[in-house]
This record gives structure tokens, C-alpha cells and sequence, in this order.
């Protein structure tokens, strides 16, 4: 079985270089400015579902800052020899290493507030709402924690060891979320209930394609080396963007509809409300 | 025929590096304070058109990122030998690549929320709004994805070829702004109806200037190698003030006009509207 290691890739090309600095460049614009966008976005939803929205936004915030640290980071791990770069040009790591730990803290600290976004922009009752974050944060933390050792080991069996210990609290997760949180969808407005719906779902989609990064330096072949190394640079960056600016943007959307339902002047589509002309 | 390059210029004079140095500065300044005053005057206008002129901030402020990541990028990737800087200077391509993939990750973003935000100031009905801003942006954003590949070739035949594969999309976006929209132009106030036909002849005059500057190094002659560049670097960069600055203004009058339509306190034409002392 071959030593596949995810990290310490010794040589990456032009093409690959240039494709993930610009997508951890779209991470940091993408996520900044949604979170930019969420803030600003607070009068147009009532006051109790504004939390939600904070929430998000700083998600969005901590998710640029790592993106920030990423994108430096790679500059500075990969560079070419050439005097003048081209299509043709090799990059190579230098003494610094690409540090994939800056991805583990970010979610250390993003995963367990996007399921605080979640459950408060469904304004749950608090005898409701508490047992069930301190649950949902628990695993959550717990499985980025059991990850981490599997994604900078050098051998795949410490990989899928690792990997497998963190998807044990992944399911508990999943669980709680499609049981527990199911019971409380029937209170929800019947307006949001389809976007409540939509947002577990994505929920499991999106942190899916996680794992699915993570093991493939197991895959092997182009999923190991320098192309898996790009793939999994690329699997976890655009599953960053959608799992947390977009989602954010979908918890905004429910917060708005329920501010509308809760309170009639949080309406906005004017010509739909607007009395028509005598 | 001709290999021409687009990217990689090995060499421009101290006069084309300075033309297109003070161009990406000033894309920064106009990008960057167009949105900062955008946000500032959100109480000049009624609550339903707040969020056009969020939008159209965020889409200067993701243009300004980018520029600024394009400015350092360009300075660092053409430096002079020279100890003193002339102006008989000559820039020559280091190993850093002039990427110009920063401009597509910035279409990207921004060209879908320019026609959010365009449909948000029509403030159309629920029903109506939400199939077409579906298609607009779907179209949108296929029509950047397509002319990136051809962005980077290095021959005119791929660079034709995706070109002409990204006008599918744009062609159909025209259609649906100039057969679908003008449908809900008769339900717009009368006072707004010729700066909306305003807002639309812009989409497309603008709109218009990046598929010529695209196909600069195809032209050949002054319009290929150093020259070429510096005129696509123009090209891009005035369109873009204009595409997201200027036009980001025109949505700010519409939502003034419609504020003052909707509500005359909004009004502040005081020389009008104050009585005549007797």
C-alpha cells in the first residue's frame, strides 16, 4: 500500500498553483462580503431572529480570516524557481510548510456556531433550544477534534483510523438534527417549513463532501499527490463557501420570512401588498 | 497566424506600466468610495429599495478587494532592472504571474448581484422577480465561465472558442432584459420609466466593452503583445468603474425618484416644495 500523505506535496504545477490560489482567493471575497452583506442585512428582520444573523456573519468572519492566513500561507509554502514564471512553471515547497491545521481551527470554532445560527434563527423555546446545542455543539466539536490527527498523518491506516473515530459523533449529529430538530419543524410556520427543510438538508450535503475530501489521499491514484492535494484543496474550499456564506444567506431567508409572517410591516414586496388602482 | 498571448507579457515600457499602475489605483478609489457612500445614503431612500443599494455596495466593495489584490499583483509581477526608475525604464515580467484570473473570480460574484440588485430597484412582485432573477443569474454566471478558459489561452483559435461559447449566455441575458423586464418597465412610476430604459441601455453598452477588450490580442497588431495588454487592462478596468460605480449610482436616482413617488416625504427639493413666504 502506498504512503499517501495529504500534506507536504514537494511539487505542484502552474496550472494546479494558479488554481487553488484563486479559489482561496473567491473564499476570502465570497465569505467577507456575505458576512459584510448579513450584518447590514439586521433591520430587515424582527429583533429576535437578528442573533441569527450576527451569528452567521461572524461565521463568515472567522472562515475570512483563516482564508486570509491559507492564501498567505500557500504563497509563501509554494514557489517557483523560475525568473520569470510561466504555464510551464513548477512550484516547490519551501521551508515552509502548508499548513492544513488552519482549516481544523477555523472549524473548531465555525461547525458548533453554524448549529447555533440554526437553531436560533428557529426561535425554538429555550427548554427546547438549550439541550439540544449543548448537544449538537458537543459532537460537532468533537468530530473536528477526532479529524485533525487523521488529515496531517502520514499514513493511510492513521488516516481512516482517525477518520472513523470522527464520524461516530458526525452520525450522533445527524441524528440529532433529522429526530430531534424534526420535532420542532412542525411549529415552524407553514411558509418556512420547506426552507427549514432545505437547510438540514444541506447541512448533511454540504458537510458530506468534507469527509469525501478528507479521504482521498486514501483513494489514491489522481486523488493522491499533487492533483488530490489540489482536489482537496478545492472540495474544502467551495464546501466552506456554500456551507457557510450560502447558508447564511438561507438562514437570512427564513428569518425574513418569519419576520414577515410574525409581523406584516416586516413585508417588503410592496407590489404584491400595494391596493391596485381605482 | 499569430500565437497571441494574452497573459505574460515579457516586457512593457515605463509608460504602459504607468498607465495601467495609476488605472488599477484608480478602479480602487472610485470602486471603493462609490460603495462606502452607497451605504451611507440608504436613509435617503424608503426601506423596500435599501437592499438595491446594499447590493450594489457590496458588488463595489468585491470589486475593490479585487483590485487591490490586481495592484499589488501587477506590481509585483513587472519590476524594472533599473536602480533609478525613467521614464525610458522598461518592466519586465518577474516570477510572479500577472494573473488576470482575479477579474473572472470578481465577474464571478459581481455580475449576478448587478442584475440582483437591478431587479431588487424595480421592486417587482414576488412572483415575477424570483423566475427572473433565477434565469439572469444562472445565465450570468455561465457566461463568466466560459470565457475564462479562453481568458488564459494562449492561442487566438481557443480564445475564439470560448468566447463564442460565452455569448450563448449573453445573448439569451439580453433577451430576457430587453423582452421579460420591459414587460414590468409600464408597471414603473412614469417619473422613473426613461432612467430604468437608462438603466438597461448601460447593462448593455458596458457590458459590451469586455468582449472587445477580450478579443484585443486577436486583433493583432498595436492591439496584441504590450500595447494589447495595457488596452484590455484599460478596457476592463473603466468598464468595471462604470458597470458597478456609475451604475451603482443610477440604481441610488431610481431609488431616490421611486422613494419620492412613493412617499413625498422623501422629497428634498426644498426649493420646490417650500411655501412661498407671503
Amino acid at each position: 500500500m502506498l504512503l499517501a500523505s495529504g500534506v507536504n506535496i514537494p511539487e505542484i504545477s502552474s496550472g494546479q498553483y494558479n488554481t487553488v490560489y484563486n479559489l482561496f482567493s473567491l473564499s476570502i471575497a465570497a465569505l467577507g462580503f456575505t458576512g459584510i452583506y448579513l450584518l447590514l442585512s439586521q433591520r430587515r428582520v424582527l429583533e429576535r431572529y437578528r442573533n441569527a444573523l450576527v451569528v452567521s456573519a461572524m461565521v463568515c468572519f472567522i472562515a475570512t480570516y483563516h482564508y486570509f492566513r491559507i492564501f498567505e500561507n500557500f504563497k509563501a509554502s509554494y514557489v517557483t524557481p523560475d525568473k520569470v514564471a510561466s504555464s510551464k512553471s513548477v512550484y516547490m515547497l519551501t521551508g515552509i510548510e502548508f499548513n492544513e491545521a488552519y482549516r481544523y481551527v477555523d472549524w473548531f470554532l465555525t461547525v458548533p456556531l453554524l448549529l447555533v445560527e440554526t437553531i436560533a434563527v428557529l426561535a425554538l423555546a429555550r427548554s427546547v433550544a438549550k439541550p439540544l446545542l449543548a448537544k449538537l455543539v458537543f459532537a460537532s466539536a468533537l468530530m473536528i477534534g477526532l479529524g485533525y490527527p487523521g488529515e496531517v498523518a502520514t499514513s493511510d491506516g492513521t488516516r481512516l483510523l482517525w477518520g472513523a473515530l470522527s464520524t461516530i459523533p458526525f452520525i450522533y449529529l445527524l441524528y440529532v438534527l433529522f429526530v430531534e430538530v424534526s420535532k420542532s419543524l412542525d411549529r415552524q410556520p407553514a411558509e418556512v417549513r420547506s426552507t427549514v427543510g432545505k437547510l438540514r438538508i444541506m447541512l448533511v450535503g454540504l458537510w458530506g463532501v468534507y469527509p469525501i475530501a478528507y479521504l482521498f489521499p486514501v483513494f489514491g491514484g489522481s486523488f493522491a499527490g499533487a492533483s488530490g492535494f489540489v482536489a482537496r484543496q478545492a472540495g474544502y474550499s467551495l464546501a466552506d463557501i456554500f456551507a457557510k456564506a450560502a447558508f447564511g444567506l438561507v438562514i437570512f431567508k427564513i428569518a425574513r420570512i418569519k419576520s414577515e409572517v410574525d409581523d406584516p410591516s416586516y413585508s417588503e414586496n410592496l407590489s404584491d401588498a400595494a391596493p391596485v388602482p381605482a
